[in-house]
């Protein structure tokens, strides 16, 4: 898979087409029910619903390999994928090369590594502005990147030990943001009592909103199995459901059985 | 895209592969965090962390045009897709050619028709059990098949005029059911007072629990939008998540900003 990825990513023609379907997402849909009202018996309007398609129908050519993507937003439904990979996924159909990105909590610098990889450019566009309020998580962060990535995509990352309320004090103004992502609860392997709380997840989600360019998003992991965590989920579900929703698409994926399984909510700015 | 589903379909090499990747999703995965907790620093479990994708890297080989998957899913992330359209995704995923399934409120017969598509055989196997507890809806669904499928496929379906909550006395004993399907709420088109109601769709969600097999999906689309609607998703989402986390994954999609979005849940029977 790896190798096709790399293939995908070598062809300027594939990525101008997966940029524009990319916006084509963009437009409004009714999310309501899926008939036409006027001609109630015979029309589907689903365009899925009157092709032919059977069970093994997956819109690739037979010369395709499986695409990695479906299998990890269905694989999340089936209860395979994690919610950080999906989170990734969606990411990575959001940014493009050059991209002005933040991670608002860099932990181990998973994320701030993943988003480096999606947005460095080879001409050094692209940045990642990550931040952390443990000066070790930063430390973390920059060792990760050490191992990782080559020097100069490393200068690329921009790391402060901050709380993320303050982002808009270390991202230059009028930058163009396009993704904010927050991994919320604390440093695993590190200080549990170190926790993002709900003030100041607010705050900087308030923050983030100001900074975030139309077709830009706000990824939040929400953790809930640490004292504070459901409270915080419900802070980030009131900050997303008080959106105007002309201009802005929020949603939640959520375990229904596994009550300490991580949330996923996506906000994303039209 | 369409000659590209027909494509595919056509290939026996290609519906195997589907089929055995499918089956994988099925494993249980940990849903904690992205990271090995022993070493802490410089690991990120998830796959797609390392890989080096950038922002145009679908996982596609390069002359492959966008998987329509994923477009579905994160279409419906960016409210482009329909709720309709990621429930048929997901069946899509679990059905097979030959399987037997149940379109629980059949209404006009959009949802009957997609999944005897998927089910179909051409040596006559595949079943679709059709209830609605209204006539006119079952008229509705015979008339639309009438006009979408052959003789022969339609066959296939049998429609009774039922509440749901008896489908265990239309669905013939031992029949290995792979999907349960629901589309709740009122008729559209036809009279808004009759619309399923909490408790009866709780019975047909416990006979739907007993008649599934291992691999099995019961999927649901809850419309929030009209009286009783809300207490109606309340009891589903009881319902699922009392579930044991050993034998199902359940989980739910829903809109943070549109509070009267329908909303998706899937109980998936490991
Ligand atoms: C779950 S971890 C993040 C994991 C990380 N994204 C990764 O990929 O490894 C949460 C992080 O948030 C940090 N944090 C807690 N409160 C914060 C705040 N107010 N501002 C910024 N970071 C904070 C913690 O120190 C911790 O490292
Ligand atoms: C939203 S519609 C279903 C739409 C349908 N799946 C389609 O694709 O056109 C809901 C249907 O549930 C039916 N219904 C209501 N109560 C029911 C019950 N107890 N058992 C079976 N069907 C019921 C209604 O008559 C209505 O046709």
């Amino acid at each position: 898979m790896s190798a096709l990825r790399f293939s995908s990513r070598l062809n300027p023609m594939l990525s101008n087409r997966i940029l524009s379907q990319t916006n084509l997402l963009f437009t409004l849909s009714s999310f309501s029910s899926s008939f036409k009202k006027t001609s109630k018996h015979l029309y589907c309007t689903s365009n899925s619903t009157l092709h032919n398609n059977g069970g093994t129908s997956l819109s690739l050519s037979s010369n395709s390999p499986l695409s990695g993507l479906e299998d990890e937003l269905v694989g999340y439904i089936f209860g395979k994928k994690k919610a950080t990979e999906v989170a990734h996924l969606v990411w990575r159909h959001v940014l493009r090369k050059g991209d002005m990105v933040i991670d608002a909590t860099c932990g181990n610098g998973c994320d701030t590594l993943a988003m480096l990889k999606m947005v460095a450019d080879e001409s050094g566009f692209g940045r990642v502005y990550g931040m952390d309020i443990q000066t070790e998580a930063i430390e973390n962060t920059s060792s990760l990147l050490d191992q990782a990535v080559t020097p100069k995509e490393k200068e690329l990352v921009k790391l402060f030990p901050i709380c993320h309320s303050r982002m808009n004090e270390v991202v230059p103004e009028n930058t163009a943001v396009r993704l904010v992502a927050f991994n919320l609860g604390y440093l695993p392997g590190g200080d549990k009592s170190i926790i993002t709380i709900s003030r100041t997840t607010l705050l900087a989600l308030e923050a983030a909103k100001k900074m975030l360019i139309s077709g830009g998003l706000i990824s939040l992991v929400v953790y809930v199995g640490h004292p504070g965590g459901r409270e915080e989920l419900e802070t980030v579900e009131v900050f997303a459901s008080g959106l105007s929703v002309d201009g802005w698409i929020c949603c939640k994926f959520q375990m229904l059985n596994r009550p300490l399984a991580p949330v996923l909510v996506f906000i994303f700015k039209r």
